[in-house]
């Protein structure tokens, strides 16, 4: 079974879209979709220079993310606010996947995360506008969590709403 | 007199806005009007680790241009068009920027750049949603150059349009 | 089997988007898909006071396109740029749909349609924000028809690369 | 002395935009500026068919409005959310007006309006793309008034992030 990539949108270490990703990992596994988690905390510290551009493919670290993303046929993306918009680091290791292969008619999932009250909704606009421009269908539903903090606890989302959003998404994804 | 800054919004070497950025340097010098110009290519390799969030002005050489972009109170943003958006790079500088004190009251004039026929439309969308987020007003005005390999000669743009549409926006930015 | 409905997003009198429409009508029916063409052209006159909010579902001859809209799983529309995004009309017409009925869970196709350079790229964007908020999946393919009248014809696109896209997008839209 | 022109976005009775703008006509005389209203649901009812394209300028009573829009150098948009963006009469109306000299090197503030928790984000930001292609410059502080209904009562309001952010935008659009 192809299995589902959930990237983990930021290079924070510790991140709260980390302990997203692996929320939303069990709610696949439950639904007995296989998945595994690209945390971008991961990628070599000088990836914007060694895997973009002229050096496109040349970094055997970085390879192993863009191999991943090639052969998967579906992607979730946790997006947290910077800046009202998605983190940098995400749109650059975008720019260092191979292009168009591993987008073209592919499907992704969106989910949002703030600490204030916008649930990273514009970042989820402009996401969906880049990820059209390449190729790969968005799913409609993207749950935008925001102020997490308040709604996450020992590892677990505490509001039911945000858990309904999350399952929901899970499945339309695994369906879509 | 108070500089200008011009980003050219990528780490590409030898970018066409790289170009672009010393044609726009110029269009300012014109009107009498000091700029300075930062290059993302610059940038320390290692700065999306080394710079952002909690080593958030640790990184010295990455400061240089931090206090830059802090001093400035207009600045002009030259963005090629990556993936139907800006270059990841582009935002992750932003992203470690001092915040909200390099963005609060300031204003901006942003042009695109594109070997295809959208000009980075989205791009300077995109980017004007963040920059109004951080508090910064843009210039309505944003020239969209496209197919920019065609009109591009010899360090000169040769289309009559392009350079009408960077005089009249360096003029509205000296006055805004 | 069920009719796409294809909607031409303007009420302009005899609009080039109800040409193009036409020409998407044939594609579905090359592919074996029936379809069906709103054209915003035929809206009461008054619809934006009679059939709106309060007086949502109350006038008769809005309901017609209504009940299409409803009872349709799958939508295409054609959209021309007015004042860089979608008429307001079309915009309008979407604001007196059975909510949330009319859009969860279905699916649709953009196309852009403008004189000048820009094919409708932000309504486009503005658009897919909606429906996906609507709970609508948008193709991710959306073919931008730029300076429109130098590619039509007697009734046929003359641009090979406007008709591929069409014709893409019509299958993804079938298979979608 | 110019006046500003306030516009409540839609054309709904007894709408709370309408409240909206009646409080922003206060802060702006508090500041000794002069304003004026326009309240979408003056309209004529057919105006999207007698008063846009070949008909544009023609019909008297929506001239009215336009002949306002048309002398003010500045605008205040108080826009609700429908549907994810803006209302579509609001674009309508936009679309009826004198281009480009209505828009042309003019300032404008935008005002969110909503019942749920987004305060009409990407509404805004649609706006924004939709000003800046016509020529006006928008000011970058945009309040989100989200849950609206919590924080008004008897035609003032009650929350005081909202009035602070209101206040100052209303002295920002004075100095734009």
């Amino acid at each position: 079974m192809e299995r589902i990539v959930i990237i983990c949108g930021t290079n924070r270490n510790d991140s709260v879209s980390m302990e997203i990703a692996g929320i939303y990992k069990s709610l696949l596994e439950e639904l007995g979709q296989a998945a595994v988690i690209i945390d971008l905390k991961d990628l070599p510290s000088d990836f914007t220079t060694s895997a973009l551009y002229e050096n496109s493919g040349k970094n055997e670290k970085f390879n192993e993310f863009r191999e991943l993303m090639s052969e998967a046929k579906k992607f979730v993306f946790v997006v947290p606010e910077y800046n009202g918009s998605f983190p940098g680091v995400l749109k650059a290791f975008i720019d260092g996947l191979k292009f168009p292969d591993t987008f073209t008619d592919k499907k992704c999932a969106l989910v949002g995360v703030s600490s204030g009250v916008q649930g990273a909704g514009l970042a989820l606009s402009h996401l969906t506008d880049i990820f059209n421009y390449c190729g790969t269908n968005v799913l409609a539903l993207k749950p935008k969590l925001a102020q997490i903090d308040r709604h996450l606890e020992g590892g677990r989302i505490t509001n039911d709403l945000y858990n309904t959003l999350l399952k929901d998404q899970a499945k339309k994804l695994v369906d879509f």
